[in-house]
């Protein structure tokens, strides 16, 4: 069964991880592919070591009046630019998107895989969870729907690697040179990534109020993310990793983990690592989660999301290993 | 069909790469493996994201005289180590060694895929080549082999990622402050990748005796290879580009380009890249190649060997696109 | 007017960088160096770049009986190897200690150059902060003092280059290849920085118990040093902000900056950078400090200190700007 | 003694590099600097970590018409941008050109410090040599001296870090995630720094036409510069070392070693190394060069010029060993 995809915002990195899972997928054959910067371009002009059956596909201009006969898109656009647009995408399309704008928007499912994959699959509009929230929520479920932690004070020290930036056109504060050794933080007591995150916990909570500090830093890395998180409840570690090990027994991503997880384990996967660390005395609870922000924090988390909607093996395209070293 | 397989010195960074892609192989089945420093953990131990099935398999201490029931083993041990052990390996059991110790040896082929599969396809002992002369191989056949350079006069300027330095047990000359913004030539005027690379270059070029000048160089960075060779010869760029083309007009992994190739078009992939630049009123070409050391240069290699001496497709198991960024 | 001085411990990076400091000092006159694994070597076999008149020191083994005449002492030796040793160096000669062996230890001053200058001047012992306290103490100090924020409730997320982990003889942990695109917490919840943390912020806050939480993580960079505190306090950013240049008024080498501090403004320099996020109807300060972990972390501090309990200006030999990009 | 210097181009990486090592020299006083992107900050927006002294000083709009009183420019502007503005800067102004516009151009001289000081003591206007041909002609200086290569024949393999592409702007290619774990070739048989070396090649070489191939490459880390050079010639390798130490006998910055340099040995440094392999029975010599391309490659150099031609001592303000690690 071969089943035809595409891609739109192919220049970005969401976009080309994207191509490179769907390159490699069993089941899905791209036929469409839409970039701003690269439209008139062939795929190889752009990713040198694209497969050869894909090389001479043409990058068109995004225009979603012009699609060829498709059966899913993959689409990964700015945030606030791709609501009209993804509107006029045929019904018959299924689409999941990488990008911001359709989270928590009606319409659409908000594809938290590894925790509902049963909310997903029937639907046709999958929203991705953003790379910050997904790595949270993944590794606080567990502990909220055991009642471990309180919604209400929880402290995320969040550091992902500069592709988390996006590609943004050359902004200079992304060259080498300036970021190389340079550790970051930014965007303090800023909300953007809040409203997708409380929302989620006071869903995962059982409705309790949630109260977040965020602070996200820019690590000198290409790819990677980790939250910190510092959260009050009583519990011990070896409850809160049971309580993970449970909430997570049968799902294939997952990876819950005795030692604290390293940015590196996920390189290029689609897994989902998390540790705690617990000091019941004290009240305090150590939550440590790690993804790829290119895998489970966008493209893979859309393949995954795009097997569930498709009737496929949830895995299928995602079986390989993490990139190491 | 499965193909049940076995890695000895797992522990190390192209046991690890085998390790990897054997993971998402269609047909290779995992039920063995062997390291020396990790003998008695399980994979998921070393391999944080090592897949669901494979994480309980214990690595043995490396015994020839133990093995499971195999089809195929890929033996990834240090130089000078593996000569006797791998020759008590049972007949029946294939053997891709991704290690120095067969090259060139009597009872082994020669396992340059690109360029030699159908040597390859019969065999049951095959020795990969060492990540340098694949490089530096790959990029000079077609001109070799269409007269349009001087086997005698060949100086290879050759740059390595530090996982080319192998693990090692920890040498301080290879920990992060050290050579993080280090670049290092080493080795001058040693010889230890000369004879391999001089018996195929003669090969290559129809006898006539070669002459090398090899340098490498060491940079911060964890993957990528690049060779750039500087040759005596009056052919045009067009001319080279033209002769490579043709030589590997129907191969999988070779691409020739227009650009310079770059280290990180190769990452992750068992793809060969080559470009050409030419002065033929200087007498002058230079021949750029670049591999992914742990890929082409070694674990994906020597999956593509498996697969020729398996009787599979040639690409089973290594159809990705490479990882960007 | 030269001083005679010298380092042990010149092997590792806290000696190292005493070294290249000491080299540029006006007053200090570098007359004796030992080291462990490199006794025997003349400096410039261990630095390549040393200035002539250094070249031909020879590097001797570490034996406080048989020091030359010396005005003062650096020691970088590793924590639980040096009280014994520097206890034998004759009175006479003043110790600056990199080390961790003799914080808060009867007859040693901690030397918080930035804050308590006046009771190191007259020292003639001085026990140098550890880098993520100096971090801390530095950015916390002005809100301790005025009451801004409750010292019982603390949490520090810290995050350090590699060679804050120290040279280690080649822990293959810290390898290039292993530690390239990997960001790791480590430690959770265990105690070796807090007794120091905890007594001086006692000191800071006039009394109160100080209640912490840290967690150290190991960031892919050589040096640099970030400290973000999640402090409880009423206060807003501007009355943090005009804190802190109160308290650090005429000091010569903090910075309070209104953007978050980056590591790489610090590169090479004994900068101590700070800034701070406040949200008065939530109770919350986010606090964020910089440094080098070699320069105000170690080496910078410590001839800061040398200069203090020298008598010369407190910058002699720290005037240069940090190094960028 | 207070020489008044100013910078004109300091929003880039040499003008910032020129500021760090003028705001630590002990005679030049920084009253004036001028920038396209900066004008209208004050030097501690764009440099955090400046000197309080320096913090206030406003960038300017470059205007060669409006400058203070001062007694030298350091100028560090683009390539062709910079001709008709500094011949308008007054007689009494001497200026050091890091740029490359005045390169072997009337009424300036080459300044070649390490080699020609004599030339330059007396001059008013002196043009610094580009980084790829102080690294370059340094090395090699000594065996064209002594007779012991053939200037017709030399191959030149050069790498830069990231730095030496200049800031730029913005450009994408230069972007972390791009670059990082990326070596790239690039202007292969271009022809951009031929003439400067070609020509200084000539002069060193006693007149003989100098036959260059030169290939540069773009090395993932931020400085650090490495010429690995191919010579024909029957010298042994103790010759070339001899006749190197003997060339630079009292130079201060030039470091001759027995092993090959590394680029991280003059990181922050004005310092040159030079190393050599040779092989008589093949003709064969390999010289090594490394600098900083922004130490001895741009702004450490316009230092020592600007000593030079202030009658200073020429290590004034260059005395600190490299940054290491």
């Amino acid at each position: 069964m071969s089943i035809r995809v595409g891609i739109v915002g192919i220049s970005g990195f969401g976009g080309g991880e994207a191509l490179r899972l769907i390159a490699a997928h069993p089941a899905f054959e791209l036929v469409y592919a839409a970039g701003e910067g690269s439209a008139g371009s062939r795929l190889v002009d752009r990713f040198p070591g694209v497969p050869h059956r894909l090389a001479g596909l043409v990058i068109e201009k995004w225009d979603p009046a012009a699609l060829p006969d498709l059966d899913l898109l993959f689409a990964s656009l700015p945030t606030g630019t791709s609501a009209e647009a993804l509107a006029r995408v045929p019904e018959t399309v299924k689409i999941v998107d990488i990008g911001g704008d359709h989270r928590h928007v009606e319409g659409w499912v908000y594809g938290l895989a590894d925790i509902w994959p049963d909310r997903i699959r029937g639907s046709r509009r999958v929203a991705n969870p953003g790379c910050f929230p997904v790595a949270t929520l993944n590794t606080l479920a567990p502990l909220l729907a055991a009642g471990l932690i309180e919604p209400g004070n929880i402290v995320i020290d969040a550091k992902t690697g500069i592709s988390g930036a996006g590609r943004g056109g050359g902004d200079s504060r992304f060259g080498y040179a300036e970021t190389n050794e340079n550790l970051q933080p930014y965007g303090l007591l800023q909300h953007v990534h809040m409203p997708e995150m409380e929302t989620t916990i006071e869903q995962l909570g059982g409705g309790s109020a949630a109260g977040l500090v965020f602070t996200p830093h820019l690590v000198p890395m290409t790819r990677g993310l980790l939250v910190t998180i510092y959260c009050r409840g009583s519990a011990s570690t070896a409850q809160c990793l049971d309580a993970a090990r449970e909430f997570y027994a049968d799902r294939p991503f997952v990876r819950v983990t005795d030692r604290p997880p390293q940015t590196k384990w996920a390189s290029g996967s689609n897994l989902s690592f998390m540790s705690y660390a617990a000091d019941p005395d004290r009240n305090l609870v150590i939550a440590m989660g790690v993804v790829d922000n290119l895998g489970k924090g966008a493209a893979g988390h859309a393949v995954q999301n795009a097997n569930l909607i498709s009737g496929l093996p949830e895995t299928a395209g995602l079986e390989g290993a993490p990139v190491w070293p």
